[in-house]
């Protein structure tokens, strides 16, 4: 444990009530205590640090001037969230974050009632916080009753169209809330986009020569006690520029740009805004991701997610890796397949270094297109790129492909579009939690007629996934593979592609046979290993495919074995569940089989270790082998971990 | 049949080639007779007809400058495609449309080689158009060439968060790109947001003051030469106003608003934009839906959709419905629970009429929200609202809610946030075919933890359901229903909530069980009294519930039949699925069940009745009795239809 900081004014804070008692001065030294308090427990715990230091003043003059948990305060993503848990009652278990029973790394209504909505994934603040304005209008009732809704919003969250939506519908609504806009200029990668240009026009350009006029127009937006506040807002801008026009345009009254490091600003805006606003109000509040700590304002990712740390030096404390990871394996193969075919090119969503694509996108600059947080146009954007001839890999998180469904329905499957799917973080995902979970895809793409679903056992397998997508042009194709090392085998230096539908035997056994869709192999072949002593003998197979299943494997696996059990890192409705499908069709089940299908639990699992989550969710070796156990009708000796 | 027009331009035109030989006035003419073709066609099919009549002129504009199907016209939507196909190689099959075997009602890329990019839903043609910008430059290649890529798309898709994120890609990658945006002040229903009342002003306001200098900036965007032909676009304007300024924030050059209808402004500016343009350009063209055909342009919908109809006076040809509709039934409960607990609300995105919600918006204004095409927000909206304290029904159709698939899971499931879902049009529709089908969302909703999913058998017991949701404050809660007429079975005065998770049996009898979830159930009925007339008495019941299944229910099925078939309208992976995880878990399948799911084939059903789609997908009655006798092993003597 490193030493805790001294910080005598965040000491004295309870609850966000403590803050409304603080003078100004004392609210700059909590801000203070609060950047230095936040610091000390990410090195400790690891997790989300840049974003929360951007936004350590707002966090503080959010909670001095606004009346939570009565008042909403709605944080986008929520990854900087973390000053606002120590301000809100949880600085006692600020240095659970992330871990097993410990602080969620984002808000989380069930956490704590200052936790107003919960989010994981960007954009959805501002429709929340619309729901909230026009819930306390028609007299919504919670305990905590509804006051003002405030959303807080990246520039980079702003990029995605349901952020447009929600903008569109609440200057149409015109009801009184609050968005802030917090502008770093970044989303977890550099920013991309013609909106991110807009912004930055906002705050760097020239002034223009009519910016008195501009300016006038948005104070005359405003209610007429409200102008002047807004004037000594303005007064206070360091960069002065025409007003916002396009906020203005959505029916938004705009104020800013303002410096979000500054604490009279904030308040003085703050306080302004919640003494006249009677509308849509968004403040636009430039801010420095990393703020604060030398470190993580020199990386090029301005902190944005860090292991344990050194608070001095900055120094990372990473576990020595024993393989690649299978991120990596996708981009390397990837690479691979474009060096040899120009036609290949790959798409990510704001995600260049978590899909890997980073090294692409520096050597096939031309064939490479962040399209910012949008994962509804990335797929569209792919379906054209393959309409038009091309071979285009989008690569997305399972959790965030739940954003293009329709989009992969609509512009990919009933097209028969050769998009190749690269789907990452399949399965669940640890630290961070239900909503990074990638436990649907198996289910929502393997129902779609004509899409080829894959899951990659290890890191070998996958390489041979990326060829086989590489060279199937007949329709889409998808494949799923989890987050984190490989299993250490060895990579082929020439792989082959796999026959479409066609899975592989493991061990040949007898009495059971355990069908795996996916890296729970590893976990398989432990419980074989276990059950081996005992005298039991699985057969064991890798699927490889959910769809089109192999049809003569499961058959003939069903016809010499009693028993049949399928995994998977995935919920009901998936693998498991077309072979279910395709055995009743087969009149299998008729006269008997000890079928099983192994899947996650209907729960959403929390945080904690992937390993820790898989034990919740029965799906690791030791399940396993009691599951062959219990189907062979041998009393279980199993010890659970 | 009605007299066919007399069209001697048209009657020229085998391939848009011919529009390139024609003269202006004779292009001007075409338009007309294209016009009458069109009214005269949809008056004997009925399908989509205002939006086609809106682009007349401006199909021919397109046809006549750009060169397909190497130069890409991509339809938004495209339910406006009717004088597209007319001109496009497809006017002998024109009267078959949205008929079995017939022309779909929307583009289709298996239909024809013009038809560049199939929707069906909106908002994703400027991806799809940027995507073979991309392609283009990368040297992709398709048997047809890619030239340029036109998006046309409407104001009410612009106002769908996709069409925004495309915007701000296509504004940052800088490729030669057109959009047109076909402002006809309408989506389906009166447009609605802040994007509709921006775009109003951009050709209704008063004349800016700095309305010269405005303009001057939009056309320094362009490149040298080019400017003299948006001048000239400029000159020819109605109604003038400032500049597109939203537009050009987004790096678009923005051209208009012109007179859609004005066949001499749209060749012009799109022959200079042709010649001219080397980056994305913004095209604003005012139309009218319904345009040129007095009895479309007086409806409220503008003849959005129509039955068939006699052409002088636009009559409708509908036959005599037999019972309410599904959708009314919906409606009319909601409106009774509303008038008890003033805490009820509804959404709708953008579609007031279809979802039956125009009465209850009409009665209670403030408790009715219509978000625009803007499913994402429209979710996580009413995410907000239950979490501040109301009663919201979500109501969308079933393959529009795929759009908005994240925001149930994060912002609705994960947060157990009493969201209650309406989910219309589920299962096959019919004539708007396998882009409107609702087929996945008993896959999609049933995985999730804590979703309470149900599907109505008839209209008195989605009465009952709506009922049940309006009293479920414990999480989520979703209930699915047809398009179409009910069965005409009473509507309880006084309908009782339902009690969670608990089937119903419908007769009681012996062998065989089939277990129905939804509207299926009326086909049961029907293939049992047949089965009846040869001995065979199959035990029916209705499961009402997918999630939480009535396990007693089934368990108690299986324990006195031989077999068990579900049946339901929706892909595997749904109710079926669910039931097989159950039957597997509780070992009912060790020793023998004849178990059977019926579900929706592997392959997208063209359109057609939905009679006559369900035959396709071996769902209806003679189906179900074949499914019965074949488990009995007893050989089909069934005729089928």
């Amino acid at each position: 444990m490193t030493d805790r900081p001294i910080t005598p004014t965040l000491d004295k804070v309870q609850s966000p009530a403590d803050l409304h008692r603080m003078s100004d001065a004392e609210l700059r030294r909590l801000a203070d205590e609060l950047r230095i308090e936040t610091i000390s427990a990410v090195s400790e715990t690891g997790g989300h640090l840049g974003a929360g230091l951007g936004v350590v003043e707002l966090t503080v003059a959010l909670h001095a001037v606004f009346d939570a948990p009565k008042d909403k305060i709605i944080w986008d993503v929520s990854h900087q969230c973390y000053p606002h848990k120590i301000l809100t009652g949880r600085r006692d278990r600020i240095r659970t974050l992330r871990t097993k029973d410990g602080l969620s790394g984002f808000t989380k209504r069930s956490e704590s009632p200052y936790d107003a909505f919960g989010a994981g994934h960007s954009s959805t603040s501002i429709s929340a916080a619309l729901g909230f304005a026009v819930a306390r209008d028609l007299g919504g009732v919670t305990p905590e009753g509804v006051g003002d809704a405030i959303a807080v919003i990246g520039d980079g969250s702003m990029s995605a169209g349901m952020a447009f939506e929600a903008m569109n519908n609440a200057g149409h609504l015109d009801k009184r809330m609050i968005v802030i806009l917090n502008d770093n200029e970044m989303s977890i990668a550099e920013p991309t986009g013609a909106l991110s240009s807009y912004l930055s026009r906002l705050y760097t350009g020239e002034p223009f020569q009519d910016l008195r006029s501009a300016a006038k127009g948005a104070v005359s937006l405003l209610p007429e006690p409200f102008r002047e506040g807004a004037k000594r807002a303005k007064d206070m801008l360091k960069h002065m520029a025409i007003g916002g026009t396009m906020f203005e345009e959505l029916g938004f009254s705009y104020i800013g740009p303002i410096d979000g490091h500054d604490m009279d600003q904030l308040l003085s805006v703050l306080r302004t805004v919640k003494a006249r606003a009677d509308g849509p109000v968004l403040i636009h509040a430039i801010t420095k991701k990393g703020k604060g700590y030398a470190p993580a304002e020199s990386a090029r990712d301005k902190g944005h997610a860090t292991a344990k740390f050194d608070v001095p030096s900055g120094k990372q404390h990473k576990a020595p890796s024993n393989a690649p990871s299978y991120t990596n394996v996708f981009a390397e193969a990837l690479m691979k397949e474009a060096a040899k075919d120009s036609k290949i090119c790959a798409i990510t969503a704001a995600m260049p270094d978590g899909t890997g694509l980073k090294k692409f996108m520096e050597r096939y600059t031309s064939r490479c297109f962040d399209v910012g947080i949008a994962e509804q146009h990335a797929v569209t954007f792919s379906a054209g790129l393959a309409a038009g001839g091309m071979k285009p890999f989008c690569a997305i998180y399972s959790t965030f492909l739940q954003r293009g469904y329709d989009q992969v329905v609509h512009d990919v499957a009933i097209q028969r579009l050769p998009v190749r799917f690269a789907i990452d973080r399949a399965g669940l995902v640890g630290s961070d939690g239900a909503t990074h979970a990638g436990s649907y895809d198996i289910a929502f793409m393997a129902n779609l007629p004509g899409m080829v679903v894959m899951a990659a056992a290890d890191e070998a397998e996958l390489t041979r996934m990326v060829v086989t997508a590489a060279q199937h042009d007949e329709g889409p194709i998808a494949f799923r593979f989890p987050r984190g090392e490989g299993v250490g085998v060895e990579i082929p230096e020439n792989a082959e592609p796999l026959e479409i539908g066609k899975g592989r035997m493991i061990v040949e056994g007898s009495g059971v046979a355990i069908l795996s869709f996916g890296t729970r192999l590893q976990e398989v072949m432990q419980a074989v290993e276990v059950l081996n002593a005992k005298g039991i003998t699985p057969t064991v197979a890798d699927a490889r495919f959910a769809k089109p299943l192999d049809r003569d494997l499961i058959l003939d696996l069903v016809a010499k074995h009693d028993a049949l059990i399928t995994i998977e890192e995935g919920a009901v409705g998936g693998f498991g569940s077309h072979v279910a499908q395709l055995l009743a069709d087969e009149g299998v089940f008729d006269h008997g089989l000890k079928f099983r299908s192994m899947v996650l639990p209907d729960t959403f699992i929390d945080h904690a270790s992937p390993r820790d989550m898989y034990a919740t969710a029965s799906l690791n070796a030791e399940d396993i082998e009691t599951k062959v156990l219990e189907v062979l009708g041998v009393a279980s000796v199993a010890k659970r971990a």
